[in-house]
């Protein structure tokens, strides 16, 4: 195990509701932004945790699209937080699912005592990139925040195991693909328009999702010891109205794993984390228990993490 | 230190040579890419180390850029090497720096048994995003990638100590503003056009730099319980014309470090692990030495890291 243990943190959410049939959506209003729900979220774990920005020993930004091409995120984040310390700023990137990659990585430096106490923050704005003619995915997404600090743990908690793998059968199923340099903004038209908005093939993505995902549970299972029917509670992205269908499949039943997409929606990377925040906050995980952190993301990637709280 | 060693690498530049007086600069011609520049580094990494991509455990692309905004770089990149495994994918970014950030977080990784061969690749094409109009970064840049191949090893070498530091004083000084959340492609306009292109206010880094380098080298001394006198060779990134002028800020005499500025240009994330397989090839750096890799980046990042070969 490699030792660490959540000291804060935090979450936020888009001010302006959408409602979709049943499902409640948030989207950024006027007065928020891409880095303002970041910067809400590690306010609300650095309170929880009654430390200062100064504090942290590294603020990693774990999130499917930046602020910005250059710099990385993490330095435009630390700007926002008004830091006077030379904290090292770095971003991890796997999609959807970046704050596991983030604390996956983060438990190894913690644990070789590189970083005392980590800021991992994920937040994505979906809503400025949808796609109104692609029903699925817009009436999908909500715009979202989550961070947590981490910290060095002498007791029995921390990261038991995790595996992430990425079958690029899928790379193209789920994409924006404009605005970097294999599409750059100067060729941005009227008709490529599309190609600058976020696109999902959602039946090729769950259906790749379905045929690799027993096999990766397994393995899983292999790395982490511990069978999913150990775990006291699994937090899985909230990918899409398809999850409880998804969990049937892996065998896991109502009530071990948190479901809330038709609240929230799915928050891209900060999904995970913004729902481990609820767990928390509603006691539906407590000190002891081991957590699975469970997602899939553009990649195709699936990631799980198992953390003893 | 955290045992680890290079079992291959491999390097890429532009066709087009470009000559700007004395100095020479290399850029994408229309048959080649972002893309195609990491593709065909990692092949010339894996053709030296006589594997193929299938036996490589973690894909990490560490560039300030890159190619789209979903899915993360490395999945892209995957496809392009015709994996057939599902090798996990990562992005890390602290924009020049990042080959760097990736090999000091990659070498708890591998020092823990999470991973045992690590592929870290950097590749970054300025001039897609350079403005004419600033001439000092018009004619520093060149289109560049580079990857190397890392493995755990069971001798005296590996990881001696790395360190980072942000200062997001000079967050803005090194920009490429447009194409993702805060100013988005489908924003583009001809006004507008520059806030989507590199932007360097080249006198304000180099101040900020040489304020803060001194006491950076001071605390790596530090951490890595070595003096700058003790490194034989150092690889620092190639950020202007003024590099030999930084070095001699901090001491260190010409003959101890590597500047190519003049042959290569400043490749951006590519630069630094650019330099090191020169340095390899002609025999500039062997087995055994210890070689401090050190450069700033956009944030303002500065990262250092020793490594014993």
């Amino acid at each position: 195990m490699r030792r660490l243990k959540i000291i804060g943190y935090g979450r936020s959410k888009g001010n302006e509701l959408y409602q979709f049939k049943k499902h409640s959506r948030y989207r950024v209003s006027k007065t928020q932004s891409h880095l303002s729900l970041a910067v809400e979220a590690v306010q609300g774990a650095l309170n929880k945790a009654d430390l200062s920005i100064n504090d942290v020993d590294v603020i990693v930004y774990a999130s499917a699209v930046g602020f910005q091409p250059i710099p990385c995120s993490a330095a435009i984040l630390s700007e926002g937080l008004s830091t006077d310390k030379p904290i090292p700023c770095i971003d991890i990137n796997t999609s959807c699912t970046s704050f596991v990659t983030a604390l996956d990585i983060m438990s190894y430096m913690i644990e070789g005592g590189r970083y005392h106490r980590v800021l991992i923050v994920s937040s994505d704005i979906a809503s400025i990139g949808l796609n109104e003619d692609q029903k699925e995915s817009y009436e999908l997404f909500s715009d979202g925040g989550a961070a947590f600090i981490f910290e060095k743990s002498d007791d029995d908690q921390g990261v038991i195991g995790a595996l992430q793998r990425t079958w690029v059968a899928g790379v193209h199923d789920t994409e924006i693909r404009g605005g970097l340099s294999s599409l750059p903004a100067s060729d941005y038209t009227l008709d490529n328009a599309n190609d600058y908005l976020f696109d999902m093939q959602g039946i090729q993505v769950l259906s790749l999702v379905a045929k690799v995902l027993p096999e990766f549970i397994e393995e899983l299972n292999q790395v982490g010891g511990h069978c999913l029917k150990d775990m006291d509670m699994i937090i899985p992205h909230q990918a899409s109205r398809a999850l409880s269908m998804m969990m049937k499949r892996i065998g896991i039943p109502k009530g071990q794993y948190i479901d809330i997409v038709k609240d929230y929606g799915n928050m891209v990377a900060a999904s995970i984390p913004y729902v481990l925040c609820h767990a928390l906050d509603e006691q539906l995980v407590n000190s002891g228990d081991k957590v699975l952190l469970l997602g899939s993301a553009a990649g195709l990637t699936i990631s799980g993490l198992i953390i003893k709280l």
